[in-house]
C-alpha cells in the first residue's frame, strides 16, 4: 500500500446513524475514522470484532462498556478490546472524536464508498 | 485486555529525541502516541516495520517520506506502510500530531515505562 495525505475538512462525510457523521482513512491494517456526533447523540449498544482505540478532540462523551459508564472529554482516549458491548452518548456540545480500528471495518469502507 | 481509559492531559510524557515528546496509550495489537514537536524539531529519517497512520492536530509538520516532501496542516491525515524511509520536521509553530503504529511499538512502551 502506498502512502497517502490527505486533508479530513476536504474529505466527504458519510452518515453512521441518526445524528453521526464520520471522514475515513483507510490503512492496511488499521483505520482511522474521524467521528462528528450531534449533541447527544446517540451510538446504540453494539459490539464488533475490532479491536478500537479513540482520542476525544472536542466536546464530550459518555462511553458505556459492559454496563459502566465513563464520562471523557477533550483529550481523553480509550482501548476497547474486540467485541466488548459499548455504546456512545455525546455530551450537549456534540463531539468530535477520533477513532482508530484494527483491522480495517470493511462496513466503513462499504460506507465511505457509497457516499 | 481490558478497557482502557486515560487522560492524556495528565498521561506522563517520555522523550523521543531533542524537542520531540510523546505520551502512549497502549492497546492489544495497535497504539496512540501523542507527540508534540517544538518549533522546527526534526525527526531524523527512520523506518521500522510498523505501519503509522496519523492526523495532525495542532500546528504543521513536513514529511519527507521516499524523498518527497509533504506538508501537513491541522486536521491533515497520512497513512505510511511499514519499512518506509521518512522523516518529520516541525514547522515554525511546533506540531501536536497524533499517531498510530499497528503493531504496538515495544521501544516506545519500555520509553514510555521508563519515564
Amino acid at each position: 500500500m502506498k502512502p497517502q495525505f490527505v486533508s479530513f475538512r476536504s474529505l466527504r462525510s458519510y452518515d453512521l446513524i441518526d445524528g453521526v457523521t464520520a471522514k475515513a482513512l483507510f490503512g492496511e491494517g488499521a483505520m482511522l475514522n474521524l467521528v462528528e456526533l450531534a449533541p447527544d447523540a446517540v451510538v446504540p449498544s453494539h459490539s464488533h470484532p475490532h479491536e478500537q482505540l479513540g482520542l476525544i478532540l472536542r466536546g464530550s462523551m459518555t462511553l458505556v462498556v459492559d454496563g459502566a459508564r465513563h464520562l471523557l472529554e477533550e483529550m481523553d482516549g480509550y482501548t476497547l478490546p474486540g467485541d466488548i458491548e459499548h455504546e456512545g452518548i455525546a455530551g450537549p456540545d456534540g463531539t468530535l472524536v477520533l477513532d482508530v480500528f484494527r483491522p480495517v471495518r470493511e462496513d466503513y469502507r462499504d460506507a465511505a464508498g457509497a457516499s
